[in-house]
């Protein structure tokens, strides 16, 4: 499984119509071969700042089978409009270290 | 629960240095009041680029119970010639958006 990351930066007082936004593209991110899970962040020092984490089970289906689909140019119809500057996403793998409270 | 979120650029090659030092490390952070769980992926893309993620039950277990412990010194000192830039570490709330494959 790997880690799609991508920190968003929001347009100032965009959040609101932004998260919206995002509800709505979800499906479109779901139906794709290989999602595992979204989760999406607010932060907490950076007004507008969102963290966007996607689990995939290899790195294929968020570079093929997602952003080579139909559904991908929706979703940058949808979303891409709210970001200044574009966000850099980058693909993490397992941790290589991970711990519970000891 | 807040996530604490850093991008850790490690000097060219000091990755595995780097790693060494940090499963070194972890206990002494594991020992705050607050520490949920802590987890390290490296980046498929950029060489030497981490992802440090820290759940934590509020901020101030980090910003205070930790920030202002000896552990911290501790810390500091095994970790932050590793990073180039120094990183800039964000906080993050719950996830307002959370999904599993639909």
């Amino acid at each position: 499984m790997i880690l799609e990351h991508a920190l968003l930066q929001v347009k100032p007082g965009q959040t609101p119509a932004f998260e919206a936004a995002m509800r709505q593209a979800l499906p479109l991110i779901q139906a794709t071969p290989g999602f595992v899970r979204l989760e999406l962040r607010r932060c907490i020092e950076v007004p507008d700042r969102h963290l966007l984490q996607v689990w995939w089970q290899c790195l294929e289906n968020h570079t093929e089978d997602f952003r080579r689909s139909d559904r991908y140019q929706q979703w940058r119809a949808l979303l891409h409009h709210f970001y200044d500057p574009m966000p850099q996403v980058d693909h993490y793998n397992e941790a290589i270290l991970s711990t519970d409270a000891g």
